[in-house]
């Protein structure tokens, strides 16, 4: 059994990853940290936890391999002596997704460790799978990003699509954790829908690294706009772009074809066949993509849908760990979807 | 007092309708109808109508003026002896909002009344204002459609942007009706969002008319996916367009400037400081608007908030009508959404 | 016009009375303050309010009346100038409820003000609608106790029932207020359901107050436990007793009746003829009851619900302050709830 | 592995079975029924059920073991020839749950299989685990009764209180199932509570017999009241009860005390630290039980909460197969809550 340490226990990203792991067969949680909880039984703070018998603490103990679920900038510091000591370790936070730092820091002020970004994999197995496999360092793709990236790498390495992508994105409430602030607030939030990021959201830029990376140049523009909406779990994006000039588009039996191909050898990326909705991928660790062209309008539509906690977070984490040791990809993770 | 009839106060709309009219300084509740339950009184319907002591009729008695709440098909069919009669005339369904038969056919088969389409204005007060005064027939915008067109009118008739607009639209379970579906049901929508539409969606060309009619041609090509997000009222659109070729977009504060202008007569629609939520609209009949202009994306990002039985439903409607019997456009509107 | 003053406009209580009295006719918004947001017009902190036109203040400018949105504590001592000077004021916290200042001192510490205890009526205008005619003070119940004490009052004066009641009640997200805690985060809160108040509630000695006053000694033993359910607004209180001793109970339709006559001149409460919903009330000053007497079980099982920033908050202590004012109890009052 | 057929997994309680039996280590899913869906891949009716590549059939094929998801009525009907077979079934209908078929006719009609009854065990293995392991068949408990009946045992069993119970429970709406009907519309059950069940409720004997069981004569008296909450998934029952006569009540740490040893070798129950909420059991199969007694009420005042699908319904349905097969209680089981 791998004994794996998950720093920052004490948020939801962090105790989705205990729920996770708990059911892992080759893999067991050694440790587990939280800041401000420190000393407390991991019961006390999360009480579906509680059969875990775990205590929180203030620093890991010995453990083969480390999952980070602290936020940007304390992440990179936290975890730079494990990277250097070599121990496979899963970045959940958008401290090494980024290759370029100055990317980086148009968000988030100075990268905490630049020096480390070369050696990141940026943990969207369906993409990457044999440099995560061979990774020490992976940086877990955002929520938003896996979800507008699955949607639309086929169609962009297939060169169909135009360079101008519009994503639409809607996130529950939990990914903006658990620390106290208005926006999270129920009275606030609960039956109302808003748009957020308008100036500029972290996640943008992991969207233009990736689809471009499968892109001729120029490197796409994407217009990206978060929304909010009262679910707990779950992210849906819808994105649109026009076909690539001079083509007339691909009907969608042609283009599920491609999407069916891509996804042959990935357990976790589903071709729907009826519009998805996220409730479909609550805690568990699919996405859902369903894949159009309407003629009428002239554009792609493409819709995909997982859990910001699972798939697009915790357990997406797990897969990559699984492939960095080793593992089948699937271990712990066949669990599905909690529905209704 | 005007004495107005409501057909099909069963539903939400035409509950909604008969809500607000209770609070009308010239209007008065003569008569309300409802397919099934004709003969109860309308508090064993709805119970939060107790207060208006009206007993459910099958057939309007004497009336001054008529709101239908009937679904499409059925309501320019019922409506038609009083359209002939020369009675003003809302109408809350889809029946009479496309001036071209043939689209209407496209999405709800042949028309029921074709010979009465030209009478018929659509009713968006901020775009027809004196048409819709002089009118005895007003078709009430689709409530997608109402929040799509207030959003992007002004940048449309100033000549800003393309033709080409993705309208990303989210909208709450009550405007898809009170009867019985699975996709209403609540374990269902719960906790969950999805899309819809993909087979085309009647609204859409109605944003097509009423956009391209401000516009230079060739009409606009109108991108429109709908959403279901588990709130009972709202709608929240969120419209993308480039700039119009040979242009390099307009900087966001000169935008909401053009917009502000556009709209200072209109005592219904803000153009709001922040990004907006639908709860900032909840019962009431504002429409809020944040018009926004992305350099990066290069990409106009629109967004408008309203509720689907308010000014995208039945408040618009008692608007409408308000013109049309050359009473104050705001008498029985003041009230203020519902917050939190 | 009588000028109110609102105190504490920034909460959800006194946005609420805010948007209450923006329609009432005998009355208009002459000062609002809050405490961190002074300075800021408030349509900042409640876009809804924004057609207001009010700036939020420090302190009252001149005012007639009153209303005070402020927590316990606080309120006493805000309002203590305005009480002695003899203008109608409305408290719309639990500072001057209680007769007995050592049950407030069991769960709020030593009273600000014992001094004006006893000026104060308790703001239940169907059981003290004269004495409220005739006070500068009124204490506008809690929500919780607005909804039990409405619910028990007839049963109790009528000698029906048993002294030890059970009520157990459900309450609405926007009870526990605007300011940040766990117990009202999205997440923790949306989708469960769980008891809250297990070392006593300050609203249980409001109940046996006002229930006891109904009662021949000794006063009822009343087990109180509040539930937090995922709405924003709304409580639905259900309160169980045994038959007094000695007797049989009381067949549900002769309960009803009894019920009816109690509530003839109360406008605002209305005996329900199925079991009610919270969502009937939700923006109204409704208090819908629904008297049982359960045969099998042998008790009486009593329904009532409202809504907590409505007849059990904000739109309660307007139609004390009309009581007050000589106006008709009635005024800004008559808006129906907001369904669905 | 066991074979194992699911009678309706098209239903809300069948696909939970289908779920949890997925990752059951002892155990495969050889056969699947339901009604209308005959002859559909599982995935087309539920996605998330894709993975498991089952078909709907119209019967059983050849299995080892039965669960059966019908409604009450069609179960016992359909069940009848495998319990007469000696297959080891679990229904997790009504249908044999009571002794007395008398009862059951009272809220059924007249028992399809009244010879079957005196066969039957009540699946609440905390209370019958010897005899659960030696039976043929097993009925699930209802999720109210379930809820109630762990949380008030431990106490009558140790004679501490009175004959009279209130069992006041909230539930989500997964537990009236799929079908539709309005009182499972989302635009009328969102944001909003109500009670229901004033006719009287099946699951109210439940509780009497099983509780009874546990008591002197005379059976307990109890005042159960349903009530929906917007939430999909869980159950609370809040119970409350005096202290025996002429015993003076136990105190609260006392209580938990007798609490603990009772569910010392109940791996699900878990007796809470702080009040417990139904979010810290969804998708599991615990139960949080918080037991106090209030000085000042002079009550028992107990809270319990489950996952009405889970613990209350399919995987407390689990829970008795294991034992009935002779495998681990917690076969399957070891998953923990979906929090947030």
């Amino acid at each position: 059994m791998v004994r794996v340490g998950i720093i920052n226990v004490t948020g939801y990203m962090g105790a989705e990853a205990a729920r996770i792991l708990h059911g892992h067969p080759g893999v067991e949680i050694a440790s587990v940290t939280g800041r401000s909880e420190a000393g407390k039984p991991l019961g006390e703070v999360f009480p579906h936890l509680a059969p875990l018998g775990l205590q929180v603490e203030k620093e890991l103990g010995d453990v083969d391999a480390v999952i980070s679920a602290l936020p940007h900038g304390a992440s990179a510091e936290r975890l730079a002596p494990y990277i250097k000591r070599g121990l496979p370790v899963v970045d959940l936070s958008s401290d090494f997704r980024l290759k370029d730092a100055k990317e980086y820091e148009r968000f988030h002020g100075p990268h905490p460790a630049p020096e480390l970004l070369s050696q990141a994999v940026f943990g969207i197995p369906e993409l990457h799978r044999d440099e995560i496999s061979n990774a020490k360092l992976v940086a877990n793709a955002g929520c938003h990003a896996a979800a507008a990236i699955l949607g639309f790498a086929p169609a962009v390495q297939a060169g169909l699509v135009d360079g101008d992508i519009v994503v639409d994105s809607k996130t529950g409430l939990s990914g903006a954790g658990r620390s106290l602030k208005l926006g999270s607030h129920f009275s606030e939030t609960n039956e109302s829908v808003s748009a957020y990021g308008f100036d500029g959201h972290y996640q943008q830029p992991e969207m233009t690294q990736e689809l471009g990376a499968l892109w001729e140049a120029p490197a796409p523009r994407i217009a990206f706009v978060p929304h909010l909406v009262p679910i707990t779990r779950g992210i849906l994006a819808t994105a649109y772009a026009a076909p690539r000039e001079g083509t007339n588009g691909t009907p969608t039996e042609k283009l599920r074809k491609l999407y069916q191909e891509f996804y042959a050898d990935s357990p976790f990326v589903q071709v729907a066949d009826a519009p998805p909705s996220t409730k479909q991928t609550v805690g568990s660790n699919r996405c859902l993509v369903y894949p159009t062209y309407n003629e009428e309008a002239g554009r792609f539509i493409i819709v995909s849908c997982l859990d910001n906690l699972g798939k697009g977070g915790a357990s997406g984490g797990v897969q990559c760990l699984n492939l960095m040791l080793g593992l089948p990809e699937t271990a712990g993770l066949e669990g599905l979807a909690l529905y209704p």
